[in-house]
């Protein structure tokens, strides 16, 4: 499975509204020691309080890859972010990026990007070749997060049990299934964007079989009582063959 | 919804297992009134028994869609077909295709077909600008066919309910969910190739609102038991709002 080379500079852009810098919050929380800095296009853009910086310094302290870690509405690029994208290329920096609109689809990005040999990393796109599930039984132990809807916490409860697991010594990998996750761990499948019949094939890729006393944390999808995505969660429960689930619920 | 121009010349190739004809079989057992006849490369290939012709006689007889009614394993076109689909195209004549491999994907072919005003079907990928679903309650009734394993005769059962629901008078109609299906029906959405975020949703196009005593009945998919197909199935569920479920299973 590909992987984002780390640590990142978190680009924030020019947005104002903290939530759309959820993606960049939740690398932050999750992967404070992947944070290298944070790059703003206006002073009063939201901010996550990490060392601002510009792309030659941020070079310079290591940072490999450059990653969009705002949306505004409708997923798109806006135009005036290019610049930032090309100086990144230029300086040798990877980007990665969460929005629908790809860095793939832009010709004039993908020229650049092979003249300075780095990678440009649409995650909603990043995936191996996949096939269909085939329910065979696995070694390892998986727990698949479900809820009872959409945005109920699936992810951080996810990465919140491989912080404690690991705090215990155990051996267990976060495995991401959506934009913010396949940032945060640098790996993993953008599960609805998968074709149908895919599914569940695409989950038994990302949490294969691996050794009796490993715990695969598998961030679940939607919910089975939502009306757009039951079918995705219903693939996740198949293709995760998961030893424990983990209901998340809104409170209140 | 594109709709496919019938009545139909069934092309069989080469074919000589009868288990690869069984889309040919599925059009003229349910659709004998849109078969004007059949064309084979051999004379030891699968027969329908439907009156033997070359294209011209076809056309003649008013054929509008010649139908790739058989599978080779891998679902590849076989180079030698292409000489007669060309033959179709520029007798005036569209052509439907059922594999993976697209007829789309052939540049060749594209260009004949846009240079003699006729279309090429791809079914697996004829589809509408898809949305997630809404699960926004909606006029009309609605079956869905669904079963315990796949292969067990959903699309059979679906057409069979059309049939007698039509001698009874009822206005019903049935809507293809499969390759098959679709080339029955002349319309339809193959759903195990949509993106997942969008099954229920490409279910509420397929069936959308309609008159209060009229009956979509949708061609299930998969199985909820079945490890690679399960999230096709619930999608199907939720984006149905069927007002009756028939459940198919295999005797004995």
């Amino acid at each position: 499975m590909q992987q984002i080379p780390m640590p990142y500079l978190l680009f924030l852009g020019d947005v104002m509204d903290p939530l759309a810098a959820k993606t960049a919050r939740g690398i932050h929380v999750w992967r404070p020691e992947s944070c290298v800095g944070q790059i703003r296009l206006a002073t009063d853009s939201v901010s996550l309080g990490l060392p601002e910086m510009d792309i030659a310094t941020a070079k310079a302290q290591g940072a490999k890859t450059m990653v969009l870690g705002t949306a505004n509405s409708g997923g798109k690029l806006p135009k005036h972010w290019i610049d930032s994208i090309k100086t990144a290329i230029r300086a040798g920096m990877n980007v990665a990026n969460g929005l629908h609109q790809g860095l793939n689809d832009i010709p004039e990005l993908v020229e650049l990007a092979a003249e300075h040999h780095v990678e440009l990393f649409d995650v909603r796109h990043m995936r191996p070749e996949l096939d269909t599930g085939t329910g065979i039984p696995r070694s390892g132990k998986r727990i698949l997060t479900v809820g009872t809807d959409c945005s109920v916490g699936k992810m951080y409860t996810s990465l919140a049990l491989e912080s404690a697991m690991r705090e215990l010594d155990l051996n267990a990998d976060f495995r991401a299934t959506g934009q913010t996750g396949i940032l945060v761990a640098g790996a993993g499948i953008a599960i609805d964007a998968v074709i149908a019949d895919f599914i569940s094939g695409a989950v038994e890729l990302l949490a294969p079989a691996n050794d009796d006393n490993h715990w695969d944390i598998i961030e679940g999808q939607g919910s089975l009582y939502h009306p757009s995505f039951a079918g995705v969660s219903m693939g996740l429960i198949h293709g995760a063959q998961a030893h424990l689930l983990v209901m998340c619920h809104e409170l209140g």
